[in-house]
């Protein structure tokens, strides 16, 4: 059993990152792959829902996991803590299951460093009219809170080039066949075919 | 304009791969791709055209290129000289054209070396009795012939792990979707996507 690939996908909020990954997780029943669901300190949002969006933790808790040693990488995004689980990531990629994070610039740094055979992608926006437009999308917003938000995008997007692979979400259904291109691709890798045909390989080679 | 990419594609003969090859540049009008044709001294077969299917040359004449340091590589394959057109790839890269390259091991070697950017596939038949059944498909040859075809694919296969990409040639279509993934996948590489979109990076990160 070959062991399952960790995919790290960063974006700025507005490029359409959870939806893409949604979507993938939902088209692909023949593969294993699952999205790890990450502990954060921030309020949760209306429609969030505890242990499936996140785990919402208090920071006292996020403290005390950090002392545990349960994140595999932690961050503070935007005033917040984020961490991913180290324990149910390392079980899952044992069992040969894709694992998505859905992390920051700063996890993304950190995994890279802890395991070299992650792979990255970057979401882009398609312009900065459309990401003002998606990061407006709600239309309350005072534009401080937006020009903020902008601001927090523009520096998520200057490590896009920390990644392995970049997706421009233009129109989604493009962007999706970009993902799963990526993941088709990296199973035919030739690490993962050698596992995955080990027996019929020794057969085509016996003399 | 980004550097095309520079494929290098092997296979024991009755893998499958030059149909792979020409399903792959017929269903891809979208992008600029093409493959090289070789050089080699064996001799023409029913059905090959000189300069489409390889530039057929005598020994001296191969030499003499050779000398000229006319390839990026060339090696003596069961008997024959094969050699690939240095001025032509460079030529085609430098234009943003990925180029195809039906070399074999010996070949891939080198160009590993020369161009470590090129990207390398290997096409596997899905087991032995089909690649025998596949060896032996004309039914005209003997025993000895294919024992002597089996030995040199096994010896090829047995290179398998030197390259980037294995793809299984079970089901051809299946097959050609993977190699398609792999293209796609290969054009959302970072260096390639910073180069295509350039100016709307420079759009993006303005403060
Ligand atoms: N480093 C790290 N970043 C995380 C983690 N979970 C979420 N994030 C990132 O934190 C940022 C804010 O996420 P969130 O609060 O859900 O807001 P939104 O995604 O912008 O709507 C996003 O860039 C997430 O990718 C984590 O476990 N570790
Ligand atoms: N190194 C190298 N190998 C080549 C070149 N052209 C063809 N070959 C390889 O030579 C081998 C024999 O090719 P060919 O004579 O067409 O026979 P067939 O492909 O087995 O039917 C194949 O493995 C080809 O990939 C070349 O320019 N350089």
């Amino acid at each position: 059993m070959s062991q399952g690939t960790l995919y790290i996908v960063s974006a700025p909020s507005g490029a359409g990152k959870s939806s893409l990954i949604s979507a993938l997780l939902k088209d692909n029943p023949r593969y294993d792959m699952k999205v790890s669901v990450s502990h954060t300190t921030r309020a949760t949002r209306p429609g969030e829902e505890n242990g499936v969006h996140y785990h919402f933790v208090s920071v006292d808790d996020f403290k005390a996991l950090i002392e545990q040693d349960a994140f595999l990488e932690h961050a503070e995004v935007f005033g917040n803590f984020y961490g991913t689980s180290r324990l149910w990531i390392e079980e899952m990629l044992s069992k040969g299951v894709d694992i998505f994070l859905d992390i920051d610039w700063q996890g993304a740094q950190q995994i890279r460093q802890k395991m070299p055979k992650a792979k990255s992608i970057f979401i882009l926006p398609p312009s900065r009219e459309e990401l003002e437009r998606r990061l407006n999308a709600r239309g309350q917003d005072s534009d401080e809170v937006i020009a903020k938000r902008m601001e927090e995008a523009v520096s998520e997007i200057s490590h896009f080039n920390e990644y392995d692979y970049v997706i421009v979400n233009d129109d989604f259904d493009v962007a999706l066949m970009d993902m799963k291109a990526i993941l088709r691709a990296e199973r035919m890798k030739q690490d993962k075919q050698a596992s995955k045909y080990h027996d019929m390989l020794d057969r085509l080679l016996a003399q």
